[in-house]
């Protein structure tokens, strides 16, 4: 058996956070340079920046008229106007024109009584001033226009070019290497094969290294060898003022990134009591920081979040935006150990006035939790979770406003929801779409909750063979919910290209390996529905407890050969390349909470549901009817 | 008199934009292009991906251990431990290896009884797939991973990049040609000369095409004539995608704008409703935008955030962040025509858990109302504005939580300020300072309405000498307030250099010019308690009426010549390279609202009046004296 070391620290996360901030402000980590103020966008400044000259820097007209000397037109009034030739007495000035001596105010063309070349008649006497704007009304020579640490937005360089400032003193975007490590690595898509994962890691951290206003120096992947790692890792060193490594950073065997840390300088600690995150190592060398992200993308996306950016941040003397915190209730129980700080990526929706959290996948692998994560969920490590309705403080990572313009819907899954999604982004509005799997059932009991405004649902009346009707009898109050018909769809076996085990229909299941959806789908339903009908007992179906959660993931793993079949929709195998089995046809429909028909987020899903496009998008998945997709049935 | 041409439209708003936004829809006016994943942070998806390859591609152990058959497993229990050998019953996997055929479960590393480089030593039976990642968990091949008219942010690159994609579709960034226009223009501020302008605008508009994401192009000023601004656009036109010239859109003499766009293409409208930004003018040519944006630098900044960035965003199939909206109480009276919408710049903080909004500067050429603003109030046409204390609806441009961490300090203006708030800056903490200057009894009173947290004050109590000590009991109820002491400060007559007018004192002032101090300001009071001791007639002093609201304001006008002399601190005039008759010491304190004592937020407004780096800096700038700075004295 092969060796493994000593675990890492199990450092407590705001103890880790607050000796990174501290190595930083005891350090020397910031540089400034000097840039134009043309390209200062983004940038923070490192000193104050005060105006050098005055906007207007004369005094200026402020309308289209005359400039006039105020006290020579004392005696202007209406039965004694006033007859002021050109040159001595007065000179036309446009808007912005200067005003200087002699002339200290200006009468507007529109209090002209007579106007040529050579002179004007007033009837009115001209107040000290009237009409000039004065230096520095806009900016004043010495005036703060920015402070520090201020992020420079474009009003700020129009202002600071307007106070006559040319150059202004920023600090330096610190350069950021990363280091992507494992033999398993590979850059290019085409050389994927069994054993291989694609390098996305390094790929993400090089944008939020971006967006952290940091520069990325991506290293090209090393293999798991202790040698070529730090070699690797010396010369990033010399290039950079902080070092990522990726992956290697826990306690196998093959990891060797607190190792090399440690050699190249001070290792600060290994292992952070988060969740996930754990492995994660933070050193210095000198000035300079020296980082051991978890190989895992959410561990390391945690990791990056919660302490890089931050520090990264610092390094260019910003203390960041701050978080946005908002309160919401939990659509379901989530447990936590008492051994970590969590933090759960949840998608939120704001439904009947209140808006709802549900966590999202919590495992370490799955970058598509923070693809779909409105926010982060964080469980102090001195708390085992909360009960399902409990009010959670949310951070949210998404606008308040995006979250606000977007239909939850929460229930059974099929591609053509990605579909719709699609067409009311196209649609130029600010409507969204956010779609959670949880199956028909699922969805049902998140409306009753008033969790969602709709769920997809296609469960059939064992009884009587109709499907979605007998949920309002039996779910809803009168007038609480309706249905919106939506598609008709095809329900068959996926198998393998070719049909290899000869599949022809439910009563072929005993004796494969079969992948099934999770309890209370309206796949599930059907199957067990089938099942029974052939008298086949589920106790004798390998694999029937092996759950997913869609049509897609279904047809992944029969195509992988994890699973000889699974059922699912034509459009899943088509997609995959995959044969299937046809056993029948159901009814894909929208329950909808009651108190949202009418509303304009409705509307255009239902404008959605019936335009061409949706149909013509259908047609090419192939597997769907079409009869009165949209048409609202009120229970 | 020279010619006015006829006048522009008075198009409404609303019109105005859904006239433009119809132009883009029937247009042609998006392009798209292919980018590589991983330089497409920011950019505008134009398509829907889906994944090629699933991720994990293959099963893959979630634990280190062995993989096993787990059929061949069955057997093991507490009783009858079961050896395997390697080779034929297990190979030893990392976490991430590839379980395939014959493996079909993992049994981790802790769970082995005996373990060495030719077999193990089980207890318990392995179930079928336990510990192995299936293919596809994180994302399964044909699965959406980013909708289109989706901005590609890091987790989104790091998917996609999972998910096997190198490539993305998206939309073209715009090209945007910016013509600064005007004789009066110069580039480079070491040639200011009396008429002289600096061109700030096109370096705002600049920044803000990039912040739209697009591509700025900018061309070199020209002057105000008719041919060369027409070669001029013909160039830019050819280059970009939108054309924007700036001024010259209203219709004086030498506005050339509206007969330049007309030339080229269609002239769509000229002149909106709006204000500041009437005088704007939008065409098109074919698929190219046509923009004449007024010169007054708030109006075409109020022009083009409301109309030239959603347009942009459009031309990149983007609808733009929804817009965030909070309701506020107005602290002042705001009128407003019934003949335009108004876009009023405004500050807010957050005082007794209600947001105070305070209109800025309504004068289209101040920049510093755009640098200073935390929203924008929008006034309806209809609409003859709003009274003091009503609520109305804020656009934000600065995020609410910085808003929430903000100091609010109505008053008295000093330098000091400015340092105090550079310092919570440096200081690496959320905490800022807001500084309103309307003198030190407007500060009082704001502080009774509940408008401010602070209130910095030098106003003399004539009766005995004192300062600031007297408002307590006449303005506060007991405990409602208490003083935060400051410094003590000089004030003096500001005089040009080398004190030409020979002034040595007040009683000089009569025969001269004076820039004065508004109302309610500490230091009109002190002059006009100067001028009484002197028996003089503020009728009799020249300028008493113009009034500034800044010390630094009352600088400039001497530096500039409008004025003789001034009453101010000894640093304004420092900082302007003026002289200074000293006339009297003052109390510059500060009153703070009771309840925000021992909240964060003050206590590091406080830690920094007891700075070192405080002190520091007001001895470089001079006349302040430091006796017991922060201490809290409660009435």
């Amino acid at each position: 058996m092969k060796k493994r070391k000593v675990y890492l620290d199990n450092l407590e996360f705001e103890k880790a956070r607050k000796l990174l901030f501290d190595v930083l402000k005891k350090g020397d980590f910031t540089k400034t340079e000097t840039v134009s103020v043309f390209d200062s966008l983004n940038r923070i400044s490192s000193a104050a920046v005060t105006a050098v000259l005055s906007s207007p820097n004369h005094n200026a007209s402020a309308m289209d008229g005359i400039a006039v000397i105020a006290e020579n037109t004392a005696d202007a009034d209406d039965r004694n106007p006033l007859e002021l030739k050109a040159g001595s007495d007065f000179k036309y000035v446009d808007t912005g024109d200067p005003v200087g001596e002699p002339w200290n105010a200006v009468i507007m063309v529109e209090d002209l009584l007579e106007a040529n070349d050579s002179s004007v008649v007033i009837k009115s006497p001209a107040r000290l001033w009237q009409h000039v704007r004065h230096v520095g009304e806009d900016i004043s020579a010495g005036e703060l226009i920015i402070p520090s640490h201020h992020k420079i937005r474009a009003v700020d360089i129009g202002a600071m070019t307007a106070g006559g400032i040319t150059d202004v003193e920023v600090f330096k975007r610190p350069v950021v290497a990363i280091i992507p490590t494992g033999t398993e690595i590979i850059e290019d898509p085409s050389e994927m094969k069994e054993g291989k994962i694609i390098d996305s890691n390094s790929r993400m951290f090089e944008a939020m290294v971006r967006g952290a206003g940091a520069n990325p120096l991506r290293i090209k992947p090393v293999i798991d060898d202790r040698d070529l790692i730090k070699k690797a890792f010396a010369s990033a060193l010399e290039q950079a003022d902080a070092v990522i490594l990726i992956a290697g950073s826990s306690a196998g065997t093959e990891d060797y990134s607190a190792e090399t840390i440690a050699s190249f300088g001070e290792l600060l600690f290994h292992g952070i009591a988060v969740k996930p995150g754990k492995p994660a190592i933070f050193g210095r060398s000198g000035d300079k920081l020296l980082i051991g992200l978890p190989g895992y993308p959410v561990s390391g996306y945690i990791i990056f979040d919660q302490l890089v950016r931050p520090l990264l941040e610092r390094m260019q003397g910003f203390t960041g935006t701050p978080d946005v915190f908002r309160e919401g209730f939990l659509s379901r129980r989530i447990a936590s150990s008492l051994e970590h700080l969590e933090f759960v990526r949840v998608k939120c929706g704001i439904v009947g006035g209140r808006m709802i959290v549900s966590p999202l996948s919590r495992g370490a692998g799955v970058t598509m939790s923070l693809v779909n994560a409105d926010g982060i969920l964080e469980i102090p490590q001195e708390s085992e979770g909360y009960e399902a309705g409990s009010c959670v403080n949310i951070r949210l990572v998404r606008s308040e406003e995006e979250i606000a313009n977007r239909l939850v819907s929460i229930g059974s899954h099929d591609l053509l929801l990605d579909i719709i999604a699609e067409l009311l982004h196209k649609g130029g509005s600010h409507t969204g779409l956010s779609s959670t799997h949880m199956g028909s059932m699922g969805g049902v009991m998140a409306m009753r909750k008033g969790e969602c405004h709709i769920a997809p649902s296609h469960l059939l009346d064992t009884t009587d063979g109709r499907y979605n009707d007998y949920l309002f009898k039996k779910y809803f109050k009168p007038g609480e919910a309706a249905l919106i018909k939506g598609v008709g769809r095809t329900q068959g076996l996926i198998v393998k290209a070719g049909n290899p085990k000869g599949i022809s229909g439910i009563k072929d299941l005993e004796g494969l390996v079969y992948i099934n959806r999770q309890r209370g789908s309206g796949t599930r339903v059907l199957l067990d529905y089938l099942l029974q009908k052939e008298e086949l007992d589920p106790g004798r179906i390998a694999g029937y407890e092996r759950e997913m959660t869609t049509h897609m993931a279904v047809a992944s793993a029969v195509k992988s050969g994890t699973a000889d079949t699974g059922l699912g929709v034509y459009s899943a195998a088509a997609v995959n390349g995959l044969d299937f089995i046809p056993v029948g046809r159901e009814d894909y429909d929208f329950i909808v909470r009651s108190d949202i028909l009418g509303t304009p987020v409705l509307d255009s899903f239902i404008d959605c549901l019936k335009s061409d496009e949706f149909a013509f998008e259908l047609q090419k998945l192939g597997g769907y009817e079409l009869s009165r997709p949209g048409e609202i049935i009120q229970y």
